[in-house]
């Protein structure tokens, strides 16, 4: 590892991070903020449009939420950068206290064919068809309008397999991009702002670029280090060393954010190897759709052996929805298609995987990590009812 | 009126009635059953299928529901009464404390073309196309085996404007029907049961035959009287002299119960003439399209007027929506179709709808029902956001 907070050089940083307890490369820390702090290992649900799809802010602080996120291009679309700012950010909009990042949009833009260059990306938008562009220096004003805690600099974000040279200049730009969003934010921040802004890591599945892009991040110095283009395709035995390659040139004291991971599964080995945060709509997309998640896997709350069961979702879990209902009465609701159900086993994936990172801090912190993180694996691969869970 | 609990034939009752004060006609009275108390007036929202949609058990706590009504007909199909039955009845089912009425599938039956004869009615599911029937013994029964608190017999229920000759006929019937389904539940109570059952007067809009089916309904003997058949699309003030011509003759300390009528002003004239309980699928069905119940009428949410309102609701709500969310930012959720808003302006349009029948308690209470009766059917008829509340 190539050193500590010396590595940050874009003026005071407004967060600090406390390392608590290491295990391996593994690592338990605190990150304070101007709004808080921050426990991790930790995961951030998904609220794509300013509230996490089925809950309300109410749901998010009862379930202990410490940071969300929120994605720019969703919110820069609707309601507007301009509204949100009116109601006085994010967080007086959503009435939420936690701790609230932004992406930078890049991941949805790159998604829509847009034109590419060495400014910016320009792209329709899929709410009403209108030319947009993105520059680094826009995507940092808009998150400004926004409010969140920590934003996310515009990168370039390849789909995996792609060819070196696509990878190659996706480094490029990220690299470039991501000084030009560094002096915009320096300007605001000299105005007063206090967001934080964090650098992303590209390269693909090659740890030689993976090394190269991370310490082209550090030299620019930001308040934390998101690792992106991982998860995007490749098996889970190539992300890992290209995360390792990553993790290896950041600074010890900047808090490692590996974006859109949350399988518990990708969660567990990426906290072996020092990954801080995690986000992904996994845990909320699979609970709308009635797959919920257990100590012995995932289970399909559709199956007909379900029908008559009185017991809670996860006989391990403390959720609220778990202290309440049955299997049976939250698959009635499914079969019938009552939206309850969408919200109950979103809060029951939610605080499954908040205690998932939780358990692997204390682990962390109490000398056992490596006996957790085997008993966790062996839950997940051989459990009877997830076999192919990725 | 025609005297007093003495008119109750069936066996001692499982509910006993209290009146606390009276305003001419109005009464502010006091239910209590083996399960515990209601103060009426008392509005019932509808759990269709065991659970408010959008909402969970919890919600209907917070919300200080007394009374949820759920629809036989639907928990019939699905989960199928024995699965209600093994959880141990609706209210394990759900993990809900409240009291919970359940109606006796006729409604729904009714608008499915069904075949009627005087056993019975025999009709195809929406569910599966099966072929199914009901009759008042095994409505009876399947509601015994849900676990209601309160039970309503199988009525016909023929839609308005129709013939004498079709009121005529649903009036034999259902005096018919009320006569078996008494027969059948006093067997059920002899050996234990606990639930009370309703009779229901039908007469269209007729007040003769209101006259004769609430006399021969009151023969029977119930624990409580439902007047249905009304609010199916007759205008208001034909409603009314129909509605009062059956309270004439129930008895005085017995349940009245107005099926199907929830709209704020028909609640307020509905009180004024005696009636204690009233449901209606009205102020959650607005609430998940974005129509908001207010003190100056409902409002569209989905107006561009709101779109950077900082205000609640309604400024005069206690609810949790009004106490967090503004008015801009439930617009967003609406506008983007976050299910979330669904859920919360249901929550504000059920305690709305709470407040507004304790309100009217209160006046009845207090000696200002006159008043407060004006002022509500004011604000709602001359509402600027409700010219044409119906």
């Amino acid at each position: 590892m190539s050193g500590d907070d010396s590595g940050f050089e874009g003026g005071e940083s407004v967060i600090s991070q406390r390392i608590d307890a290491t295990a391996g490369r593994a690592r338990a820390t605190t990150i304070t903020t101007r709004r808080g702090s921050i426990a991790t290992p930790c995961f951030m649900p998904v609220g794509t449009r300013a509230t996490v799809r089925a809950l309300d802010s109410g749901d998010l602080e009862r379930l202990g939420t410490q940071v969300m996120l929120a994605n720019t291009y969703h919110l820069i679309m609707r309601p507007g950068p301009e509204v949100v700012a009116a109601a006085g950010g994010l967080h007086r909009f959503m009435a939420l206290d936690t701790h609230i990042l932004t992406d930078s949009g890049g991941y949805q833009v790159f998604s829509l064919e847009p034109k590419v260059d060495d400014d910016g990306v320009t792209f329709r938008s899929t709410y009403d068809g209108d030319s947009h562009r993105f520059t680094p220096e826009n995507v940092v004003e808009m998150q400004h309008q926004l409010g969140s805690d920590i934003q996310m600099v515009l990168d370039v974000c390849p789909p995996l397999p792609s060819s070196d040279a696509v990878i190659r200049t996706a480094v490029e730009r990220t690299a470039a991009w991501a000084r030009r969003a560094a002096v915009t934010h320096a300007g605001l921040r000299s105005g007063g702002s206090t967001q934080a802004l964090f650098g992303i890591v590209q390269g693909g599945v090659d740890t030689t670029m993976r090394t190269e892009s991370a310490q082209r991040t550090v030299d620019i110095g930001f308040d934390g280090y998101g690792i992106g283009g991982l998860s995007v395709g490749e098996p889970r035995h190539e992300m890992l060393p290209a995360l390792e390659a990553a993790l290896d040139e950041l600074p010890v004291a900047r808090p490692r954010y590996l974006m859109g991971v949350g399988d518990p599964r990708s969660i567990i080995e990426a906290v072996a190897l020092g990954v801080d945060m995690f986000d992904c709509v996994l845990p909320t997309r699979l609970g709308r759709h009635g797959t919920v998640l257990t100590s012995q896997g995932r289970v399909n709350l559709r199956n007909r052996q379900w029908m008559n069961d009185p017991g809670p979702l996860d006989a391990t879990c403390t959720c609220e929805v778990c202290a309440r209902y049955s299997r049976a009465y939250l698959r009635h609701l499914l079969i019938v298609g009552e939206p309850t159900c969408r919200r109950l086993v979103t809060i029951h994936n939610v605080h499954w995987t908040f205690a998932l990172v939780s358990s692997l801090r204390a682990a962390i912190v109490d000398g056992t990590f490596d006996t957790v993180r085997a008993e966790l694996s062996q839950a997940w691969l051989a459990g009877a009812l997830s076999p192919t869970w990725p």
